[in-house]
Protein backbone atom coordinates (compact mmCIF):
# COMPACT_ATOMS: atom_id res chain seq x y z
CA UNK A 1 0.00 0.00 0.00
CA UNK A 2 1.49 3.77 -0.88
CA UNK A 3 1.58 5.75 1.99
CA UNK A 4 0.93 9.50 1.23
CA UNK A 5 2.29 11.03 4.99
CA UNK A 6 1.91 14.61 5.54
CA UNK A 7 3.57 17.08 8.39
CA UNK A 8 2.97 20.40 9.61
CA UNK A 9 5.34 23.24 10.48
CA UNK A 10 5.29 22.35 13.72
CA UNK A 11 7.53 19.17 13.13
CA UNK A 12 9.36 21.28 10.71
CA UNK A 13 10.29 24.22 13.00
CA UNK A 14 12.19 21.91 15.62
CA UNK A 15 15.25 20.22 14.36
CA UNK A 16 15.38 17.44 16.82
CA UNK A 17 11.22 16.57 16.18
CA UNK A 18 12.02 16.26 12.56
CA UNK A 19 15.08 14.68 12.79
CA UNK A 20 13.18 11.86 15.07
CA UNK A 21 10.40 11.61 12.29
CA UNK A 22 11.81 11.70 9.18
CA UNK A 23 13.79 8.54 11.35
CA UNK A 24 10.62 7.03 11.72
CA UNK A 25 9.87 8.02 7.63
CA UNK A 26 12.51 6.32 6.30
CA UNK A 27 12.04 3.28 8.25
CA UNK A 28 8.15 3.04 6.71
CA UNK A 29 7.74 0.36 3.87
CA UNK A 30 7.70 2.29 -0.04
CA UNK A 31 5.77 3.18 -1.84
CA UNK A 32 5.29 6.39 0.02
CA UNK A 33 5.36 10.18 -0.47
CA UNK A 34 6.00 12.87 1.90
CA UNK A 35 4.43 16.38 1.80
CA UNK A 36 5.45 19.08 4.25
CA UNK A 37 3.99 22.17 5.00
CA UNK A 38 5.70 25.31 5.88
CA UNK A 39 6.84 26.26 9.45
CA UNK A 40 7.88 29.73 10.47
CA UNK A 41 10.72 30.50 8.87
CA UNK A 42 8.82 31.82 5.77
CA UNK A 43 7.56 34.41 7.83
CA UNK A 44 10.62 35.17 9.93
CA UNK A 45 12.49 35.60 6.13
CA UNK A 46 9.55 38.18 5.43
CA UNK A 47 9.97 40.39 8.15
CA UNK A 48 13.20 40.44 7.84
CA UNK A 49 12.89 41.39 4.29
CA UNK A 50 10.33 44.21 5.49
CA UNK A 51 7.53 42.21 2.83
CA UNK A 52 4.18 43.73 4.73
CA UNK A 53 1.74 40.77 5.28
CA UNK A 54 -1.65 41.65 4.31
CA UNK A 55 -4.54 39.43 5.71
CA UNK A 56 -7.74 39.68 4.62
CA UNK A 57 -10.50 37.46 6.75
CA UNK A 58 -7.96 35.70 8.83
CA UNK A 59 -6.30 34.62 5.60
CA UNK A 60 -2.36 35.27 4.56
CA UNK A 61 -2.46 37.40 0.84
CA UNK A 62 0.52 35.96 -1.48
CA UNK A 63 1.83 38.73 -3.09
CA UNK A 64 4.68 38.39 -5.42
CA UNK A 65 7.30 39.15 -3.00
CA UNK A 66 5.51 36.41 -0.85
CA UNK A 67 5.29 33.98 -3.53
CA UNK A 68 9.31 34.55 -3.89
CA UNK A 69 9.40 34.08 -0.16
CA UNK A 70 7.37 31.02 -0.45
CA UNK A 71 9.06 29.28 -3.00
CA UNK A 72 12.49 30.13 -1.59
CA UNK A 73 11.77 28.26 1.62
CA UNK A 74 9.48 25.60 1.14
CA UNK A 75 11.07 24.17 -2.05
CA UNK A 76 13.96 25.79 -1.55
CA UNK A 77 15.70 25.15 1.93
CA UNK A 78 13.29 23.41 3.71
CA UNK A 79 12.70 20.42 1.24
CA UNK A 80 16.03 19.99 0.13
CA UNK A 81 17.34 19.81 4.10
CA UNK A 82 14.95 17.38 4.09
CA UNK A 83 15.71 15.41 1.13
CA UNK A 84 19.37 15.17 2.12
CA UNK A 85 18.47 14.22 5.88
CA UNK A 86 16.33 11.54 4.14
CA UNK A 87 19.10 10.47 1.95
CA UNK A 88 21.66 10.40 4.96
CA UNK A 89 19.16 7.70 6.43
CA UNK A 90 19.41 5.75 3.42
CA UNK A 91 15.68 6.93 1.79
CA UNK A 92 16.34 7.77 -1.91
CA UNK A 93 14.33 11.14 -1.10
CA UNK A 94 13.25 13.18 -4.66
CA UNK A 95 12.51 16.94 -3.74
CA UNK A 96 9.74 18.36 -5.96
CA UNK A 97 7.38 20.72 -6.34
CA UNK A 98 3.87 20.40 -8.14
CA UNK A 99 5.32 22.62 -10.93
CA UNK A 100 8.27 19.84 -11.51
CA UNK A 101 7.34 16.70 -13.73
CA UNK A 102 4.01 18.84 -13.62
CA UNK A 103 2.83 17.20 -10.84
CA UNK A 104 0.01 19.47 -9.20
CA UNK A 105 -1.53 21.73 -11.51
CA UNK A 106 -3.21 24.36 -9.77
CA UNK A 107 -5.69 26.89 -10.84
CA UNK A 108 -5.42 30.72 -9.60
CA UNK A 109 -8.12 31.56 -7.31
CA UNK A 110 -10.29 34.29 -8.81
CA UNK A 111 -9.77 36.99 -7.64
CA UNK A 112 -13.40 37.89 -6.93
CA UNK A 113 -14.90 38.44 -4.74
CA UNK A 114 -11.50 38.79 -2.42
CA UNK A 115 -8.31 38.32 -4.15
CA UNK A 116 -6.06 36.16 -2.00
CA UNK A 117 -2.78 36.53 -4.47
CA UNK A 118 -1.02 34.08 -5.85
CA UNK A 119 -3.15 31.08 -4.42
CA UNK A 120 -3.80 27.24 -5.96
CA UNK A 121 -6.63 25.54 -5.58
CA UNK A 122 -6.00 21.90 -6.88
CA UNK A 123 -8.36 19.37 -8.85
CA UNK A 124 -7.30 16.32 -7.55
CA UNK A 125 -8.22 14.85 -11.24
CA UNK A 126 -5.55 16.57 -13.00
CA UNK A 127 -2.99 15.65 -10.41
CA UNK A 128 -0.09 14.20 -12.25
CA UNK A 129 -0.50 10.65 -10.97
CA UNK A 130 1.40 8.18 -13.88
CA UNK A 131 4.40 10.79 -13.09
CA UNK A 132 4.51 9.84 -9.93
CA UNK A 133 4.29 6.78 -9.98
CA UNK A 134 7.31 6.67 -12.45
CA UNK A 135 9.30 7.94 -9.60
CA UNK A 136 7.89 5.59 -7.18
CA UNK A 137 8.43 2.74 -9.59
CA UNK A 138 12.04 3.67 -9.43
CA UNK A 139 12.53 3.14 -6.04
CA UNK A 140 12.49 7.21 -5.75
CA UNK A 141 10.48 8.72 -2.50
CA UNK A 142 8.73 11.98 -3.44
CA UNK A 143 8.88 14.93 -1.25
CA UNK A 144 6.58 17.32 -1.71
CA UNK A 145 6.54 20.99 -0.62
CA UNK A 146 2.66 23.01 -1.42
CA UNK A 147 4.07 25.17 -4.48
CA UNK A 148 2.22 24.18 -7.60
CA UNK A 149 1.93 26.32 -10.77
CA UNK A 150 -0.49 27.54 -13.06
CA UNK A 151 0.92 25.86 -16.15
CA UNK A 152 1.20 29.35 -18.13
CA UNK A 153 4.52 29.36 -15.93
CA UNK A 154 3.60 30.98 -12.48
CA UNK A 155 4.17 29.20 -9.52
CA UNK A 156 1.05 29.57 -6.50
CA UNK A 157 1.16 28.60 -3.40
CA UNK A 158 -1.15 26.05 -2.08
CA UNK A 159 -2.53 23.99 0.95
CA UNK A 160 -0.22 21.77 2.47
CA UNK A 161 -3.12 19.64 3.53
CA UNK A 162 -5.11 19.34 0.31
CA UNK A 163 -1.45 19.02 -1.81
CA UNK A 164 -1.30 15.83 0.66
CA UNK A 165 -5.02 14.47 0.26
CA UNK A 166 -5.60 15.46 -3.71
CA UNK A 167 -2.16 13.29 -4.46
CA UNK A 168 -3.56 10.32 -2.32
CA UNK A 169 -6.90 10.56 -3.81
CA UNK A 170 -4.91 10.30 -7.32
CA UNK A 171 -2.69 8.20 -6.88
CA UNK A 172 -5.53 5.81 -5.29
CA UNK A 173 -6.67 5.73 -8.63
CA UNK A 174 -3.33 3.56 -9.56
CA UNK A 175 -2.72 1.34 -6.46
CA UNK A 176 -4.13 0.96 -3.02
CA UNK A 177 -3.60 4.66 -1.20
CA UNK A 178 -3.77 5.48 2.61
CA UNK A 179 -3.56 8.91 3.61
CA UNK A 180 -1.10 9.88 7.01
CA UNK A 181 -2.00 13.25 8.44
CA UNK A 182 0.32 13.86 11.27
CA UNK A 183 -1.33 16.68 13.57
CA UNK A 184 -0.57 17.99 17.01
CA UNK A 185 -2.72 14.98 19.02
CA UNK A 186 -2.36 11.51 19.17
CA UNK A 187 -5.68 11.05 17.46
CA UNK A 188 -9.43 12.21 17.33
CA UNK A 189 -10.15 11.60 20.89
CA UNK A 190 -13.76 10.91 22.79
CA UNK A 191 -12.52 13.10 25.54
CA UNK A 192 -10.94 16.28 24.36
CA UNK A 193 -9.41 17.01 27.99
CA UNK A 194 -7.90 13.34 27.78
CA UNK A 195 -5.15 12.70 25.24
CA UNK A 196 -5.05 9.29 26.35
CA UNK A 197 -8.53 8.27 24.51
CA UNK A 198 -7.77 7.89 21.39
CA UNK A 199 -10.49 6.51 19.14
CA UNK A 200 -8.59 3.64 17.57
CA UNK A 201 -11.22 2.68 14.49
CA UNK A 202 -13.81 5.53 12.90
CA UNK A 203 -15.81 4.18 10.29
CA UNK A 204 -19.54 6.06 8.78
CA UNK A 205 -21.36 3.73 11.11
CA UNK A 206 -19.22 4.44 14.20
CA UNK A 207 -19.07 7.94 13.06
CA UNK A 208 -22.97 8.57 13.06
CA UNK A 209 -22.88 7.18 16.84
CA UNK A 210 -20.07 9.57 17.79
CA UNK A 211 -21.49 12.57 16.47
CA UNK A 212 -25.35 11.76 18.07
CA UNK A 213 -23.76 11.15 21.26
CA UNK A 214 -21.52 14.52 20.69
CA UNK A 215 -18.32 13.06 21.31
CA UNK A 216 -16.48 14.26 18.49
CA UNK A 217 -15.63 17.48 18.81
CA UNK A 218 -16.54 20.78 16.22
CA UNK A 219 -13.18 21.06 15.27
CA UNK A 220 -12.91 17.90 13.64
CA UNK A 221 -15.65 17.58 12.08
CA UNK A 222 -14.51 19.14 8.73
CA UNK A 223 -11.15 16.67 8.86
CA UNK A 224 -13.79 13.45 9.43
CA UNK A 225 -15.83 14.71 6.92
CA UNK A 226 -12.99 15.21 3.97
CA UNK A 227 -11.69 11.91 5.69
CA UNK A 228 -14.62 9.89 4.52
CA UNK A 229 -15.10 11.95 1.46
CA UNK A 230 -11.66 10.64 0.54
CA UNK A 231 -12.69 7.30 1.01
CA UNK A 232 -15.69 7.29 -1.11
CA UNK A 233 -13.36 8.60 -3.76
CA UNK A 234 -11.08 5.21 -3.52
CA UNK A 235 -8.62 5.85 -0.83
CA UNK A 236 -8.25 3.12 1.40
CA UNK A 237 -7.86 4.21 4.62
CA UNK A 238 -7.11 7.77 6.61
CA UNK A 239 -4.94 7.60 9.52
CA UNK A 240 -4.80 10.70 11.81
CA UNK A 241 -1.63 11.09 14.49
CA UNK A 242 0.35 12.97 16.12
CA UNK A 243 3.99 12.98 14.28
CA UNK A 244 5.97 11.37 16.49
CA UNK A 245 4.08 8.53 16.33
CA UNK A 246 4.57 7.85 12.80
CA UNK A 247 6.53 4.61 13.78
CA UNK A 248 3.98 3.05 16.17
CA UNK A 249 0.14 2.38 15.73
CA UNK A 250 -1.36 4.93 18.16
CA UNK A 251 -3.63 6.99 16.09
CA UNK A 252 -7.08 7.01 14.77
CA UNK A 253 -7.45 4.87 11.36
CA UNK A 254 -10.38 6.34 9.67
CA UNK A 255 -11.93 3.81 6.84
CA UNK A 256 -15.42 2.22 5.23
CA UNK A 257 -17.50 -0.15 7.30
CA UNK B 1 22.26 11.71 -28.55
CA UNK B 2 21.37 13.36 -24.80
CA UNK B 3 22.25 17.00 -24.56
CA UNK B 4 23.46 18.80 -21.16
CA UNK B 5 23.23 22.74 -21.27
CA UNK B 6 24.70 24.58 -19.18
CA UNK B 7 23.54 28.26 -18.38
CA UNK B 8 25.23 31.26 -16.24
CA UNK B 9 24.38 33.96 -14.18
CA UNK B 10 24.18 36.24 -17.07
CA UNK B 11 21.00 34.54 -18.91
CA UNK B 12 19.00 34.04 -15.44
CA UNK B 13 19.48 37.44 -14.61
CA UNK B 14 17.63 38.95 -17.60
CA UNK B 15 13.85 37.70 -18.02
CA UNK B 16 13.76 38.18 -21.60
CA UNK B 17 17.24 36.24 -22.44
CA UNK B 18 16.13 33.50 -20.12
CA UNK B 19 12.39 33.48 -21.99
CA UNK B 20 14.36 33.29 -25.34
CA UNK B 21 16.66 30.50 -24.05
CA UNK B 22 14.04 28.49 -22.20
CA UNK B 23 11.97 28.99 -25.47
CA UNK B 24 15.40 27.10 -27.57
CA UNK B 25 15.50 24.81 -25.13
CA UNK B 26 12.17 23.36 -24.73
CA UNK B 27 12.52 23.38 -28.71
CA UNK B 28 15.87 20.82 -28.50
CA UNK B 29 14.82 16.80 -29.35
CA UNK B 30 15.01 15.05 -26.12
CA UNK B 31 16.78 13.57 -23.72
CA UNK B 32 18.32 16.65 -22.33
CA UNK B 33 19.23 18.46 -18.70
CA UNK B 34 19.54 21.87 -18.03
CA UNK B 35 22.02 22.79 -15.47
CA UNK B 36 21.89 26.67 -14.59
CA UNK B 37 24.01 28.91 -12.41
CA UNK B 38 22.92 30.94 -10.01
CA UNK B 39 23.12 35.21 -10.75
CA UNK B 40 22.85 37.99 -8.72
CA UNK B 41 20.20 37.14 -6.82
CA UNK B 42 21.90 35.40 -3.50
CA UNK B 43 24.23 38.10 -3.31
CA UNK B 44 21.19 40.59 -3.49
CA UNK B 45 19.37 38.66 -1.28
CA UNK B 46 22.24 38.17 1.47
CA UNK B 47 23.11 41.85 0.99
CA UNK B 48 19.47 42.48 2.12
CA UNK B 49 19.62 40.25 5.34
CA UNK B 50 23.07 41.68 6.12
CA UNK B 51 24.93 38.30 5.89
CA UNK B 52 28.82 39.75 5.46
CA UNK B 53 30.48 38.04 2.33
CA UNK B 54 33.56 36.58 2.91
CA UNK B 55 36.47 36.22 0.53
CA UNK B 56 39.86 34.58 0.70
CA UNK B 57 42.13 34.78 -2.45
CA UNK B 58 38.79 36.14 -4.64
CA UNK B 59 36.74 33.42 -3.61
CA UNK B 60 33.55 33.37 -1.57
CA UNK B 61 33.48 31.62 1.72
CA UNK B 62 30.03 29.76 1.70
CA UNK B 63 29.39 29.59 5.75
CA UNK B 64 26.25 28.15 6.95
CA UNK B 65 24.12 31.60 6.16
CA UNK B 66 25.15 31.75 3.13
CA UNK B 67 24.67 28.18 2.32
CA UNK B 68 20.92 28.51 3.20
CA UNK B 69 20.58 31.57 0.78
CA UNK B 70 21.77 29.91 -2.00
CA UNK B 71 19.86 26.98 -1.22
CA UNK B 72 16.59 29.11 -1.21
CA UNK B 73 17.51 31.13 -4.05
CA UNK B 74 19.28 27.90 -6.63
CA UNK B 75 16.95 25.45 -5.75
CA UNK B 76 13.79 27.52 -4.55
CA UNK B 77 13.36 30.58 -6.75
CA UNK B 78 15.61 30.22 -9.80
CA UNK B 79 14.82 26.37 -10.65
CA UNK B 80 11.09 26.06 -9.83
CA UNK B 81 10.98 29.80 -11.75
CA UNK B 82 12.66 27.92 -14.82
CA UNK B 83 10.75 24.52 -14.15
CA UNK B 84 7.07 26.23 -14.51
CA UNK B 85 8.03 28.29 -17.60
CA UNK B 86 9.55 25.38 -19.55
CA UNK B 87 6.07 23.79 -18.24
CA UNK B 88 4.57 26.24 -20.14
CA UNK B 89 6.42 25.65 -23.33
CA UNK B 90 5.40 21.97 -22.95
CA UNK B 91 8.72 20.71 -22.12
CA UNK B 92 8.09 18.47 -18.98
CA UNK B 93 10.99 19.56 -16.68
CA UNK B 94 11.64 18.28 -13.26
CA UNK B 95 13.59 20.58 -10.97
CA UNK B 96 16.23 18.87 -9.20
CA UNK B 97 19.34 19.72 -6.48
CA UNK B 98 22.27 16.82 -6.23
CA UNK B 99 20.49 15.93 -3.40
CA UNK B 100 17.26 14.55 -4.78
CA UNK B 101 17.69 11.16 -5.97
CA UNK B 102 21.13 10.90 -4.69
CA UNK B 103 22.19 12.15 -8.28
CA UNK B 104 25.09 14.64 -6.92
CA UNK B 105 27.18 13.78 -4.04
CA UNK B 106 30.31 16.03 -3.59
CA UNK B 107 32.61 15.69 -0.77
CA UNK B 108 33.10 18.97 1.44
CA UNK B 109 36.22 20.49 0.35
CA UNK B 110 38.73 20.09 3.18
CA UNK B 111 39.16 22.95 5.60
CA UNK B 112 43.27 22.61 5.06
CA UNK B 113 44.82 25.17 3.82
CA UNK B 114 42.08 27.02 3.44
CA UNK B 115 37.89 26.22 5.07
CA UNK B 116 36.09 27.50 1.96
CA UNK B 117 32.48 26.17 4.08
CA UNK B 118 30.17 24.51 2.68
CA UNK B 119 31.53 23.48 -0.78
CA UNK B 120 30.92 20.33 -2.34
CA UNK B 121 33.88 19.06 -4.58
CA UNK B 122 31.76 16.49 -7.02
CA UNK B 123 33.72 12.98 -8.51
CA UNK B 124 32.05 12.28 -11.83
CA UNK B 125 31.84 8.64 -10.55
CA UNK B 126 29.34 8.65 -8.03
CA UNK B 127 27.12 10.80 -10.20
CA UNK B 128 23.68 8.98 -9.91
CA UNK B 129 23.82 8.26 -13.88
CA UNK B 130 21.16 5.80 -13.89
CA UNK B 131 18.41 7.71 -11.20
CA UNK B 132 18.83 10.24 -13.82
CA UNK B 133 18.70 7.96 -16.76
CA UNK B 134 15.50 6.41 -15.18
CA UNK B 135 14.07 10.05 -15.31
CA UNK B 136 14.73 10.92 -18.95
CA UNK B 137 13.60 7.61 -19.48
CA UNK B 138 10.18 8.70 -18.27
CA UNK B 139 10.17 11.70 -20.74
CA UNK B 140 11.00 14.73 -18.57
CA UNK B 141 13.99 16.64 -18.63
CA UNK B 142 15.69 17.47 -15.65
CA UNK B 143 16.68 20.89 -14.55
CA UNK B 144 20.21 20.97 -12.02
CA UNK B 145 20.34 24.04 -9.92
CA UNK B 146 24.34 23.61 -8.46
CA UNK B 147 23.17 22.49 -4.68
CA UNK B 148 24.78 18.83 -4.06
CA UNK B 149 24.85 17.23 -0.46
CA UNK B 150 27.67 15.25 1.09
CA UNK B 151 25.10 12.33 1.69
CA UNK B 152 25.52 12.88 5.67
CA UNK B 153 22.52 15.48 5.24
CA UNK B 154 24.24 18.07 4.72
CA UNK B 155 23.76 20.30 1.53
CA UNK B 156 26.71 21.95 -0.41
CA UNK B 157 27.48 24.71 -3.04
CA UNK B 158 29.15 23.45 -6.13
CA UNK B 159 30.59 25.34 -9.12
CA UNK B 160 27.79 25.10 -11.89
CA UNK B 161 30.37 24.32 -14.61
CA UNK B 162 31.60 20.88 -12.92
CA UNK B 163 27.87 19.77 -11.94
CA UNK B 164 27.31 20.22 -15.87
CA UNK B 165 30.36 18.74 -17.10
CA UNK B 166 30.31 15.84 -14.19
CA UNK B 167 26.86 15.12 -14.62
CA UNK B 168 27.78 15.01 -18.77
CA UNK B 169 30.87 12.33 -18.06
CA UNK B 170 28.48 10.38 -16.06
CA UNK B 171 25.74 10.11 -18.43
CA UNK B 172 28.46 9.11 -21.34
CA UNK B 173 28.65 6.02 -19.62
CA UNK B 174 24.93 4.96 -20.47
CA UNK B 175 24.16 6.70 -23.45
CA UNK B 176 26.04 9.14 -26.42
CA UNK B 177 26.01 12.55 -24.38
CA UNK B 178 27.32 15.98 -25.62
CA UNK B 179 27.62 18.80 -23.19
CA UNK B 180 26.65 22.41 -24.36
CA UNK B 181 28.38 25.33 -22.48
CA UNK B 182 26.46 28.81 -23.10
CA UNK B 183 28.52 31.33 -22.46
CA UNK B 184 29.13 35.34 -22.74
CA UNK B 185 30.88 34.83 -26.41
CA UNK B 186 29.22 33.27 -29.93
CA UNK B 187 32.23 30.47 -29.45
CA UNK B 188 36.02 30.13 -29.23
CA UNK B 189 37.37 33.23 -31.17
CA UNK B 190 40.37 32.98 -34.12
CA UNK B 191 40.47 36.35 -33.17
CA UNK B 192 39.46 37.80 -29.40
CA UNK B 193 38.52 41.17 -30.89
CA UNK B 194 36.29 39.68 -33.55
CA UNK B 195 33.19 38.19 -32.23
CA UNK B 196 32.32 36.88 -36.22
CA UNK B 197 36.02 34.87 -35.96
CA UNK B 198 34.51 31.97 -34.47
CA UNK B 199 36.36 28.39 -35.21
CA UNK B 200 33.33 26.03 -35.96
CA UNK B 201 34.96 22.79 -34.66
CA UNK B 202 38.20 22.34 -32.69
CA UNK B 203 39.97 18.56 -32.69
CA UNK B 204 43.26 17.76 -31.23
CA UNK B 205 45.06 17.89 -34.22
CA UNK B 206 43.70 21.92 -34.72
CA UNK B 207 43.79 22.87 -31.02
CA UNK B 208 47.52 21.84 -31.25
CA UNK B 209 48.17 24.36 -34.42
CA UNK B 210 45.99 26.74 -32.95
CA UNK B 211 48.17 27.00 -29.61
CA UNK B 212 51.20 26.87 -31.86
CA UNK B 213 50.12 29.48 -33.74
CA UNK B 214 49.23 31.42 -30.64
CA UNK B 215 45.44 31.53 -31.84
CA UNK B 216 43.66 30.70 -28.78
CA UNK B 217 44.31 32.99 -26.26
CA UNK B 218 44.66 32.33 -22.26
CA UNK B 219 41.61 32.21 -20.92
CA UNK B 220 40.22 29.63 -23.26
CA UNK B 221 42.77 27.34 -22.81
CA UNK B 222 41.47 25.96 -19.68
CA UNK B 223 38.08 25.42 -20.97
CA UNK B 224 39.67 23.56 -23.73
CA UNK B 225 41.37 21.18 -21.99
CA UNK B 226 39.05 20.36 -19.57
CA UNK B 227 36.80 19.87 -22.95
CA UNK B 228 39.52 17.51 -23.95
CA UNK B 229 39.52 15.83 -21.25
CA UNK B 230 35.92 14.96 -21.27
CA UNK B 231 35.93 13.50 -24.62
CA UNK B 232 38.59 10.99 -23.77
CA UNK B 233 36.34 10.40 -21.05
CA UNK B 234 33.64 8.86 -23.61
CA UNK B 235 31.44 12.12 -24.12
CA UNK B 236 30.90 12.99 -28.04
CA UNK B 237 31.06 16.57 -27.94
CA UNK B 238 31.77 19.86 -26.35
CA UNK B 239 29.75 22.75 -28.20
CA UNK B 240 30.74 26.07 -26.81
CA UNK B 241 28.62 28.88 -27.84
CA UNK B 242 26.50 32.16 -27.21
CA UNK B 243 22.99 31.35 -24.81
CA UNK B 244 21.18 33.18 -27.81
CA UNK B 245 22.80 30.87 -30.26
CA UNK B 246 21.20 27.51 -28.75
CA UNK B 247 18.85 27.25 -31.32
CA UNK B 248 21.66 27.60 -34.55
CA UNK B 249 24.79 26.01 -35.22
CA UNK B 250 26.43 29.34 -34.36
CA UNK B 251 29.44 27.84 -31.57
CA UNK B 252 32.82 25.57 -31.51
CA UNK B 253 32.00 22.23 -31.61
CA UNK B 254 34.95 20.25 -29.94
CA UNK B 255 35.83 16.76 -30.71
CA UNK B 256 37.72 14.07 -31.17
CA UNK B 257 40.03 13.89 -34.57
Amino acid sequence: MLSVVKIGGNVIDSDAALADFLADFAALPQPKILVHGGGKLATRLSEKLGIPTTMIDGRRVTDAETLQVAAMVYAGWINKRIVAQLQALGCNAIGLSGADANAIPATRRSPIPIDFGFVGDINPQQVGAKAIRHLTDGGFTPVFCAITHDGKGTLLNSNADTVASSLAMAMANLCPTQLIFCFEKDGVLANPDDDSSVIPTITPDTYRELKEAGVVSKGMIPKLDSSFKAIEGGLKQVVIKHAKNLGNALGTTIKSN
